[in-house]
């Protein structure tokens, strides 16, 4: 079992990495918890909620609410409903609420969980790759009609528990987005793990590979977020890749690309800039190589308008008149936010999209 | 001017007592703010908001949104509102939230301000004396229709500016209410402050006496909240009196007592049980021929059913099984929680209506 603590503002957390706990979850959860609500979406439900509930045994007789899979459960409407859930079931200050699923599922579980009674416990059961990135670092929040995550809180959960089991039967283009942040955070600290990715083909991944690579994507993360949680300072570095990654999701309309491909596709951009602008040595070609070769979608690219997408990066920044703050990278490992004027960016963006393509 | 620092887990901020203070607004918010969003109600907006808005001189230009006065917008619905509101006036990290009102306003912009982009700033302005009590403490929170303050956050003000000039066009019973909580926090503190309170009429106070008493009200409160702000321990005593006053409010529907009024009331019966269960010397019959002097709506007990109450209580404290653990007086400033049984309560409960009835 690979096992991590985690050392929040409000309290230390474990993230346990293994493959079939959710068979024997009753080692993992305190038999102190009078109440268990399980959240999850109706695709994750029904593949390993029966698998979930009895590994719980006969200690716990939880509660289930199930939400629509998918980015627009987000909403207002699935929060307050879920709500109803916890008042029906008469959750109080020692229930715990379980969160099976992806990102949707823990950022919207993690906010209940975080207003419900002015906040309870809950434990994020991750069921994809990319869950790896928003399951640490205590971001939970629901979208508003004019933003993402605009409504939410910082709230960690009490556990972090990852069966890699439940990532086998991830579609393709999950196991891309889940290694376009794997691999975002191998550039934000080590050459040697890039080269190792760089071998890799997402397709073909083994459950240790995955666990792995989990552990180390955690650790970066998590090592970060210690230092600065509430995003004052270095967490920004967590964005490498995100500035057009946000704009290419939005311009495509949000569910048509994965995030995670999206933010390997940010990655290659902002590498390029970073040659570019800092003079970086950096394996920019092996990269795209990599990301082509493991089927990223990078021709979406070629029917963007690059006037489009640089409105799109300054209302992600909410930065109308002033130089976008973008991160790049000195070298692997040495992030830095860097001011880019309209111009650079444009001049950039044009060069990049003809570079894809013309592959 | 009279300023204290709370010590809040998260940050210290100061609460400033002076009359007048709304005219000088400038002098107290810092032009850092970009933005500045005023939430207030429809009665406090008739008589304040002008003050308030020249008050912030020509250095902003302050979004405004008025809720209806009441218990009833502490809600889903308005709470949503809000957050458009913020949305709409594009509030973003550097702005700031002002609470412009009393007990409701502060604990609804302040659950707005703690998960808009996971919380920004805001400040309180508290208008009535109750809310000396609610901006202190870090509790914002709307009501479910199942119950009082079930969804919010434990979220502190930047700071809390207090102009006394605004109580002086408080209702009788608003000033009743507020001087409920201001003895309870004298009865958890100090008997010369209850000697003190006991030679004041509440209909005839004067600007410096209020500003006198918020101020050693807020000490009390903040003291037991810095070392208990997530209420695992000595933040129950801060519910002293509560526990009938809920039952109470809740029996006769919100609105038909004022909280402070209904808490006074409980504090009489918590004095009684004291005095029968720990035998304490305390200054019971004292206290409640203040209460009968400022005419505090005792007689509304005579008409309440003791096992309809006892139910309410055991609701109100989710112990359907168990003992209510109560907050009792050893003595004034010493205040301890003691498990009660049903009969205990019944019996106490009818020897005091029929005290209460008796006058």
């Amino acid at each position: 079992m690979s096992s991590l603590t985690i050392h929040a503002n409000s309290h230390d957390y474990e993230v346990i990495i293994e493959e079939g706990i959710r068979h024997e979850l009753l080692n993992y959860i305190s038999s102190d918890y009078q109440k268990i609500l399980i959240i999850t979406d109706d695709k994750v439900s029904n593949i390993y909620l029966d698998d979930v509930i009895s590994g719980l045994g006969n200690e716990f007789d939880p509660h289930i609410t199930i939400v629509p899979a998918g980015e627009s459960s987000k909403s207002m409407k699935q929060y307050e409903r879920l709500l109803d859930a916890c008042v029906e079931a008469q959750l109080d200050r020692r229930s715990l609420i379980l969160a099976l699923g992806g990102g949707m599922v823990g950022d919207l579980a993690g906010f209940v969980a975080s207003t419900y009674l002015r906040g309870i416990d809950f434990i994020q059961m991750p069921t994809t790759i990319l869950a790896h990135d928003s399951s640490v670092g205590g971001k939970v929040a629901i979208n508003h009609q004019k933003g993402k995550n605009l409504i939410g809180s910082f709230y960690n959960p009490v556990k972090v528990i990852y069966d890699t089991g439940t990532l086998l039967t991830l579609p393709a283009e999950e196991i891309r987005s889940g290694y376009g942040e794997v691999i975002k955070h191998a550039f934000l600290s080590s050459p040697e793990w890039c080269n190792d990715l760089f071998q890799v083909s997402v397709g073909n991944l083994s459950s240790e590979q995955i666990k792995d690579d989990l552990m180390k994507g955690i650790k970066v993360k998590a090592g970060i977020v210690e230092s600065d949680e509430r995003e004052k300072g270095i967490r920004r570095y967590l964005n490498l890749g995100h500035t057009l990654a946000h704009a290419i999701e939005a311009e495509l309309g949000y569910g048509k690309i994965t995030h995670g491909e999206a933010v390997g596709i940010g990655l290659w951009f902002a590498l390029r800039v970073s040659q570019r602008k800092l003079e970086s040595s950096l394996p920019v070609d092996r990269y795209a190589e990599w990301l082509k070769s493991n089927h990223y979608p990078v021709e979406i690219l070629k029917n963007l308008d690059v006037d489009t997408l640089l409105k799109r990066m300054k209302w992600d920044k909410k930065t109308v008149h002033q130089k976008i703050n973008y991160v790049l990278l000195n070298q692997i490992g040495a992030p830095c936010v860097v001011g880019l004027s309209d111009q650079e960016i444009q001049t950039d963006l044009n060069l990049f999209i003809k570079e894809v393509s013309a592959t």
